[in-house]
């Protein structure tokens, strides 16, 4: 299977060689991650794609000094929203009512379900189940990349309020949750690419029943 | 983009057919998601396949009597660690090191740095973290189903305390996280099938700077 083969090829690359990587591989990828699903289909995060060679620098001590971060061709920033709110669940209930042309009240139910639910919990274990639907198109983002042999790191370890302050995502609503690096590996110099790849043995990571 | 296809294909089955998914599927499906990318490979995961029927029945309650939970084929349980603890982490490094054949100390100072890191968080801070690794998991396990025209729904929605004792999940230091029901969509009986998917508008979800 390809994708498994994309799969074992992928590794976290730790040296980039800064090459660009072609628009429409880009494209490809952000159209897989937007393609990604979502609890109830809310899409609670966005994207920010970063090119600007001077924003990178910025970004990089913010980021522990990563190399990745300059030498990759595109820094994707997944930013979840940082809470749930009416107006956000109206806005999704209402485009997705007028593009699959149903009635306008046939989700209302399922809407006001939604919308007290996430009264119910904080606005940090509502931020916490949006940054868990970007991780899923994470993943989505990842495997895309690998299938177009695009390398990609992604990056948990930055400052998270820096990275939100440079970027203004709390004037958005929003709360940086990963990076992930897209570029090509530099084979030559990058410690880990010869190395094994080490998985938890599957007869423990796997129970059936 | 075959990917691209597929993950337009997809979507939130809601009635499955009660069909069988072929056992080389589901290995497939499980190899990529074992094949996911975690945060310092940590892996903080496992994955529980369930087929047996008797054991889907006492699910479905659990889960708001969602049809698929016993119309599905093979339904995945991904169960993140509910801390992280010196004894895992060494026992990640001990393997890794000895599967890369490399030195076994030259991995310390960075399994400390890991230790000490996850001893200033609070377990619920951790176990989110394991939590997203375990998200993106999901994504790529997503993603290699509709490469293989296997439908799959992704399960947020069920009583995780209520999964956790008859799974017995607390005892292996688990708790349950999401779930992904396997299957095939029965196309006459799902109202979803034929709804147009709806996403944020891509000017919205996508900002390039």
């Amino acid at each position: 299977m390809e994708l498994i083969e994309a799969l074992q090829w992928r590794y976290a690359t730790k040296k980039m060689n800064g090459h660009a990587v072609s628009q429409d591989k880009i494209d490809a990828i952000l159209e897989a991650a937007w393609l990604a699903p979502s609890s109830s289909g809310l899409q609670p995060f966005e994207i920010i794609v970063i090119s600007n060679p001077e924003l990178k620098e910025k970004i990089k001590p913010i980021a522990f000094d990563q190399s990745q971060i300059t030498d990759c061709s595109h820094l994707l920033v997944f930013a979840a929203w940082d809470d749930y709110s009416t107006e956000r669940i109206n806005d999704v209930f209402a485009r997705t009512v007028a593009e699959r042309k149903v009635a306008v009240d046939s989700m209302d139910a399922y809407k006001e379900r939604l919308t007290s639910r996430f009264k119910s919990t904080t606005a940090e274990q509502n931020f916490n189940h949006a940054a868990n639907q970007a991780f899923i198109s994470l993943g989505v983002a990842i495997t895309a990349a690998a299938t177009l042999n695009v390398d990609s790191t992604p990056l948990g370890g930055f400052d998270n309020a820096a990275l939100d302050v440079l970027l203004q995502l709390k004037e958005k609503g929003l709360r940086s949750v990963v990076l992930l690096a897209l570029g090509y590996r530099d084979s030559e110099n990058d410690w880990l690419v010869n190395l094994k790849k080490v998985r938890t043995p599957k007869d423990r990571f796997i129970t059936k029943l």
